[in-house]
C-alpha cells in the first residue's frame, strides 16, 4: 500500500459535486410489513415483493432469501430494509437487514489503469466519497505498459493469474477504504472506469484480439456483472457496472472522461487528451465525436529518461530555471532528497531550457551542450548528478510530436481548424499534475485562454462515480460510446509525415502559440 | 423406478394439444454473424447482443458465456444458435452452440404430487409431449402425507434430507425421460405443479408456518429460478417456474387444473374438485371464484380401506356385482392376481354394494353383514379374501361427506343453488381413473348430464406443460391465483353440521340425483 506521500493520484476535487437526482445501481427501500393474520395470510415473500414492486419494476427474489426473509420479518418486528440492484433487466432484491438502515448505503467508484488503481467508497444516498484508496496494478509485475500483459496472458495460465492480481489489488483497497468501520459485503454497487485491456483481463476474458487484426474486444459493453461471478468481494449480487468502450485502443475510461467534461453537450468543438501510458485523443462536440489513439509510450510517467521517475516521494515535480546565472530551483514530492524526475518536473524543465535558450525550437541543445544538470550529485539522494540528456529530450518529443500529429490529422479530417477549438480536456495524471503553462510553452496542451484549459483529474474515477449514482449518466455513457468515430492513425501515411514535421517546440506551426510566441519575443 | 404397468399415472390424453402460439420459457434463435473485420469490428458479444435485441429486449450476457463465445463463432464460421431464456425480467442468454440447433428444444412439465412425480419431456418448438416417466415422491419413506412431511422438517436436518429426496426423484425422472438421446442439460426450461408444500419443500423452504395459524407460506409465487440454483439437473441457468400458489392449502396444482379447465373464462358457474390426499374444490365462473381444502386422507388412494392399495399391479380397479347372484366380475391393473383394492375399484365396489341392496343410503350393510367378498382367497394373491367392510365404508364416507359437505357450504356462501353448475371437472388421479357412473351413484361426482363431466387427467402437469411454452398462459395463471377467495373450512361451524348430515348415498338431497333415483326407483 502506498502511503499518502507517495500516493500516485491524488482525490479529483470534483468528486464532492453530487448530481441531483440519484439512480444509482443498488438502492435500499425501508419496508413496513402487515404482520400475517387471518385477516391478511399472504406470503410474507410475496408481501415483500408486492411493496417494492411499487417503486421498482419488475422485481426479482433470489432464492436464496426466500428462506431468510421470514425469520428476519418476525424478529425485526415486521420493520426491514430491503436493497434493490438493478440487473439490466430489472430489480434483483440482493438483502434484507432488520429495522431502518437506509442511511447506510454504499458503492464503489473504481479507477483501473495500467499503472494505478484507485477505489473510491461513494455514498449512495447522496453520492459523496466516503473515502478512497489507491494502490499500484498487481499485473505491474508481469509488466509495465499493456502489450506486455496481453503477451502474459497468452502464456499457459496467464489470463487467470492476471485476473487474480488485479482482483488481488482490488479486493485489498477493498479492505483498506471499508477501515474497520464497514464491511465489504455492505457494499451493495459498483461501477469502473478501465481501459479495455483492462476490462478484459478483470472479466478474465482473452485479451489476444485486441493486438492482432482486426483488433476486437471480446466485448465494449459488459453490462452488468454480479460481483460474485467477478471475484470482487463485496456483496456476491452487487452488480458491477464497467464503462462501456468502443473498441481495443478507446476504453471505458476515455468514454468516461468525455463524460465528466460534458464536451459531448456542449456546440463548440472540444479537444480532450488523455497521456498515459497510451494516449488518447477525443475531439468533437454535441454532434460529433471522432477519436483516435495509440501507445504514448511512458513518457509522462517517467519511464523514458534517464532519471525519470513515477510521481513517487523525492521525485522532483517543479524547477525553474534562473536566465542568468542558470541556477536551478526545484522542489521534489514529499521534500525528500532528490531521486528523479517526474512527469511534471519533466515538462516544466523543458519549458525552462527553451524559454532560457538552452534548447532550441528544434529541441535541440544549444552551445554543444548534451546534457543539463537538474540536481547536482551533493543534493540528490543517489549520490550522482540528476540530469535531463539530448536523449531524454528526443523521446520526449516523440511522444509530443505524436500527440500534435494526431491531434492535427484529426481536425485536419474532420475540417475543423485549430481556430474552432474551444476547450481543452486534459484527463488523468496527464491532466491533473502537469504545469499548465509549461505545458503550453512545450506544446503539450494548446495555446488557449487559460480559462479555456480544463484539468479533470481522475476521470475515470469521477466517470465511475457518476455512473454508479445515475442511471441517466450510464445512458449517456452508452450514447456517448456509440457516437464516437474511431479514426485509425496507422493506417494513415499522412500520420507519419505530421509526425516527422511535428517535432517542434512549441508546435511546427508557432501561430497556434501566441501567448508562447509573445513570450520567446519578449526574450 | 415403476414399469409401464405399474405406472401410477397416465399421460394425459390432452397433453398432445397444442398452443397456437408458442412462447416458451427459454427459445433458441439462429444468428448468422459478420465476422470481425477492419470494416465492421464490433466486439463479437455486442453483435450477438445486438442481433438478439432485435427479438429480445433487454438481453444481459452472464460472463461465463462471454469468453465462450468468440472462440465458439470463429469454430462454427459464424454461425450459431443461441438460446434465451425469460428470467422474469427480461432475457438472458444461456447458451451458445455451433450451427444451427433450432429443432432441438426441451422443456420439462412437472408433476410433483405428494405421492407421485411425473416428469414430461416436452419439444418447446411446438409443445409436444415427447415422453414421460413417473414414480414415487422419494419423500414417502419419511412420510405418506403431507403433515407428517411438515414434521419431518422441524427435524433436524429434516427440510435438507426432504429436499434431497425430492430432488434425487426429478434428477432419476430426468435421466430416464432423456434416455440416450439427450443429455439432461440441453433441457432449457422447466415448469412445476405442485402443491404448497411440495414446492416449499423443493425449495428448500421451512414450511412450518404452512400448518400453524395464520397458515402463511413464506412465498406463492416464487417466480423464476435458475435450475442450477434449485439443484435441478438440467441446464444450469434454464429458468424453472412453479405455478403460483394462494394460500398453504391451495397450491399450484389446483391453480393449474383450474387453468387446464378453463373453468375461469366461461360465464357460467363449473366446479371443480381434486381428491387425492389432500381434497381441493373451486367453484366460480369468468368473473368470480372461490375456493376451499382440507386433508381429504387417503380414500381414493386405498390407504384406509382393510385391503387398500395404490393404482398398482393386482389392483382390483373395476368391480361389477350380479344382483341375483350376488356373484363378483372384477379386473386387476396389468391382468395379475388380485392384491388389493385401489380407488377405482372402491367406488364401483361402493356404487354395485348401494345398487344392488347390500348397503343402504346410510351406506350401512343390511341383513346382518358386515362385509363383503370381492376376491375369494383362492383366487386372491395375497391367500386370503380380499373384502371391504364396514369400517372401510365408514372411512370413505367420511371423504365422501365431507366434499359434499365442503361444496354446499360453498355454493351456499356464494348463493349458488346447485341447479346452476353446468360443469364438473374432476382432476388428478379423482378425474383420471374413477368411473363415472359408479362415482355418480355414490354422489362422488354430481349428477350432471354425461357430457358436462369432465375429467382432466393430470390437469397438474397438464397446466405446467401449458406454462413452459406459453407466456400468456402464465399470466393467466397469476391471475387465476390473485382472483379465488379461499373459504376456511374449519373457521365455520356450519361445515360439521352438513358434514354429520351429508353421510348418505349418494346425497343427503336425493332430488340432486335424479338419474341415480331413476335407477333406485327401477331396482
Amino acid at each position: 500500500m502506498v502511503n499518502q506521500y507517495e500516493k500516485p493520484v491524488i482525490l479529483a476535487d470534483q468528486m464532492q459535486t453530487t448530481l441531483t437526482s440519484l439512480e444509482p445501481l443498488s438502492r435500499k427501500v425501508f419496508l413496513t410489513l402487515v404482520p400475517p393474520s387471518s385477516l391478511d395470510n399472504r406470503a410474507v415473500v410475496d408481501q415483500v415483493r408486492q411493496l417494492l414492486e411499487r417503486d421498482f419494476r419488475p422485481v426479482r427474489v433470489p432464492l436464496a432469501l426466500m428462506s431468510k426473509i421470514p425469520t428476519l420479518c418476525r424478529d425485526a418486528d415486521w420493520q426491514i430494509t430491503a436493497t434493490m440492484a438493478e440487473t439490466g433487466l430489472g430489480w434483483d432484491l440482493i438483502e434484507v437487514e432488520p429495522g431502518n438502515t437506509t442511511q447506510q448505503q454504499f458503492g464503489l467508484a473504481v479507477d483501473i489503469g495500467t499503472t494505478t488503481v484507485v477505489v473510491y467508497l461513494i455514498n449512495l444516498g447522496n453520492g459523496e466519497v466516503l473515502g478512497h484508496a489507491a494502490n499500484y496494478n498487481g499485473q505491474i509485475s508481469l509488466g509495465e505498459d499493456i502489450l506486455s500483459r496481453i503477451r502474459q496472458a497468452a502464456e499457459p495460465g496467464g489470463l487467470k493469474h492476471l485476473q487474480t492480481l488485479i482482483l488481488d489489488t482490488l479486493n485489498e483497497l477493498i479492505e483498506t477504504v471499508c477501515l474497520t468501520s464497514l464491511k465489504p459485503c455492505q457494499i451493495t454497487a459498483a461501477a469502473i472506469g478501465a481501459n479495455t485491456t483492462m476490462v478484459h483481463l478483470l472479466l478474465g476474458l482473452d485479451p489476444a484480439s485486441l493486438c492482432r487484426a482486426p483488433y476486437t474486444p471480446i466485448v465494449n459493453n459488459p453490462g452488468l456483472i454480479p460481483a460474485g461471478e467477478l471475484g470482487m468481494k463485496i456483496h456476491p449480487l452487487a452488480p458491477v457496472y464497467c464503462l462501456p468502450s468502443i473498441g481495443s485502443y478507446l476504453g471505458g475510461d476515455v468514454i468516461g472522461g468525455v463524460l465528466v467534461s460534458g464536451m459531448h453537450t456542449k456546440p463548440d468543438v472540444s479537444l480532450f487528451v488523455d497521456i498515459g501510458t497510451n494516449g488518447e485523443i477525443v475531439m468533437g462536440n454535441e454532434e460529433w465525436l471522432v477519436a483516435c489513439a495509440g501507445a504514448a509510450g511512458p513518457a509522462l510517467e517517467g519511464g523514458v529518461t534517464s532519471f525519470g521517475m513515477r510521481a513517487e516521494s523525492g521525485a522532483v515535480d517543479h524547477v525553474e530555471i534562473d536566465g542568468k546565472s542558470g541556477r536551478v530551483r526545484y522542489t521534489t514530492i514529499g521534500g525528500m532528497p532528490a531521486r528523479g524526475i517526474c512527469g511534471s518536473g519533466l515538462v516544466d524543465t523543458l519549458a525552462e531550457l527553451f524559454l532560457n535558450g538552452i534548447i532550441d525550437r528544434t529541441a535541440r541543445f544549444t552551445h554543444g551542450r548534451d546534457e543539463y544538470v537538474i540536481v547536482p550529485a551533493l543534493e540528490s539522494a543517489i549520490g550522482k548528478d540528476i540530469v535531463v540528456t539530448q536523449i531524454d529530450i528526443n523521446n520526449f518529443m516523440a511522444t509530443k510530436g505524436a500527440v500534435n500529429a494526431a491531434t492535427d490529422l484529426l481536425m485536419e479530417n474532420v475540417g475543423c481548424p485549430w481556430q474552432e477549438i474551444s476547450h481543452f480536456y486534459a484527463a488523468g495524471a496527464f491532466g491533473q499534475y502537469l504545469p499548465v503553462e509549461s505545458a503550453i510553452t512545450i506544446g503539450l496542451y494548446p495555446d488557449l485562454p487559460r480559462a479555456s484549459i480544463v484539468r479533470l483529474g481522475n476521470s475515470s474515477g469521477e466517470a465511475a462515480r457518476q455512473v454508479l449514482i445515475s442511471r441517466s449518466k450510464r445512458r449517456e455513457a452508452e450514447t456517448i460510446a456509440s457516437k464516437v468515430t474511431y479514426f485509425e492513425l496507422n493506417a494513415n501515411s499522412s500520420f507519419m509525415e505530421k509526425f516527422v514535421s511535428s517535432k517542434f517546440l512549441p508546435h511546427t506551426d508557432l501561430e497556434r502559440y501566441p501567448s508562447v510566441k509573445k513570450r520567446l519575443d519578449r526574450l
